[in-house]
């Protein structure tokens, strides 16, 4: 046995054709986990007691780091960042403004985000790179000082909406228009806390088809991790396998001047410092036949 | 065997002190699930490959009809019966207004509804009964015709709400002031959908302390069972375990004259035609002493 728990956690579709866990075996002066070619197969429960064994596999395709099964609930920050919240002309909020995404939208860092039918009528389809924080223990009215002992980890998400229906389609509720099937990639894998020193001050940005479009840093969060995990457990038992889409800063399609809406085949790169980067391809669906 | 599936799923602790899904034995001449001492032993997957059994056990306590971890998406509805869409001042919606609660947030058809310290803040604590559905069998893009196809059963619940997180606290975003932990009371039971004819003509009404402060049908739905199915799973994959809390009529505390908000203690009765009731009593707890 090499270690009882990981440092970057993956999940993949091996070479052997097996999907693993595994703790990402990174190449030399390599810090994405998107491109790791090989990995520790991990043996046992993520959340509970496990070992990182010393065999070692190749990686075919990297899969969503944790499972459908191993996720419960889908948290998401809205207007978290202060130049984002700018750039929406809306108020800094007094408080963490809560929405939620269904677990149907998760999806893994180098799969295609699906467009339905209704999500390609008018304009509107934009990204939103984020933070996505990783519950490992269970807990309520968790303090802000315990708060980063209830996080496992760190991945970076996309954060996928379509304005119309998250906007005005929608009765003001931002759900629906961020809720489709795919609409929420995260990972590459998720970066054990242990190795992250100060999450509340890493890179963050996304680029369009190579070009950059969103460059921040997590110190422009309005609520950082510890108040977010806090805030959200009064009440409320968060669970192992919630995740927390933390907000995304300024530069998104709708602030631009023009407006800047993604379009099909559109390739969409989000990336994190210490993590690395997803890279979804927007692809439109065709109308379903029965309707 | 006694028969393939269900009329009436409860889930139960029973006297011999084991938790079982059953199908409710209904003494003559009652129709409140809540009623219930009786069941006949449900083995298999509820929504799968299940039997009745002719094993029949005492019921102790009813629990929520669906175990957490047979749970996978909580979706509610806002604004879905004209009436409410009035006393509220809004606007009748072109679309379901969609939201979501946590999973944490069900909880059984006697339990009490637990009010953690931010909710006691203010005014606002407020009931909405609801006629929910149950998802039995995954679809994407499902038709209006196709829709009841998907919908195992019909029960009642209770869409707790605290109006100042809800409307004002928020950002306008109202999955905060709805998703406390027990804050999605539903049961007493699952009606299969074989046994009701027209989900959409169903008498609903809530009763606090004894009296009646909600009394509508179904029919004053906007949109009704069949089209909400339908529109919620466009792009959108509904999965076995999904709940739909359809919306509330009107006569909630909010949009009474004076405004009648819950406190401690009272107890809160919401009933659907053909189902029963769920009876939850408000518990505030004690603030944490970690806070």
């Amino acid at each position: 046995m090499k270690m009882t728990t990981f440092s970057r956690l993956i999940r993949f579709l091996a070479t052997d054709g097996h999907i693993y866990y595994g703790d990402a075996i990174m190449p030399a002066g390599i810090s994405d986990i998107g491109k790791v070619t090989r990995a520790w197969v991990i043996q046992g429960d993520i959340f509970g007691q496990h070992q990182v064994t010393d065999q070692v596999v190749d990686v075919k395709m990297l899969l969503a780091p944790l499972a459908r099964e191993d996720v419960t609930t889908v948290r998401c920050l809205g207007l978290n960042y202060e130049q984002h919240a700018r750039e929406s002309n809306l108020p800094i909020p007094k408080y963490p403004i809560l929405f939620y995404k269904p677990i149907t939208a998760i999806t893994g860092p180098h799969d295609d985000i699906p467009v339905c039918s209704m999500a390609q009528d008018g304009e509107g389809l934009d990204y939103e790179c984020e933070l996505v924080l990783v519950i490992g223990k269970e807990g309520k009215n968790i303090s802000e000082k315990e708060a980063l002992d209830h996080v496992l980890g760190y991945a970076v998400g996309n954060d996928v909406s379509h304005r119309n229906w998250q906007l005005k389609r929608g009765g003001g509720q931002w759900g629906l228009g961020k809720g489709f099937d795919g609409w929420a990639p995260f990972g590459p894998g998720i970066v054990s806390s242990k190795l992250i020193r100060n999450p509340n001050a890493l890179n963050i940005s996304t680029k369009v088809n190579g070009q950059t479009v969103q460059s921040s840093s997590t110190k422009d969060m309005i609520f950082g991790v510890a108040q977010v995990v806090s805030f959200l457990s009064q009440g409320t038992t968060l669970l192992p396998g919630d995740l927390i889409f933390t907000g995304t800063p300024q530069g998104v399609g709708m602030g631009r001047n023009p407006v800047a809406w993604l379009t099909d085949g559109d390739q969409v790169e989000v990336s994190l410092e210490d993590v690395g980067s997803c890279v979804n391809r927007i692809a439109f669906e065709m109308p379903s036949p029965k309707l």
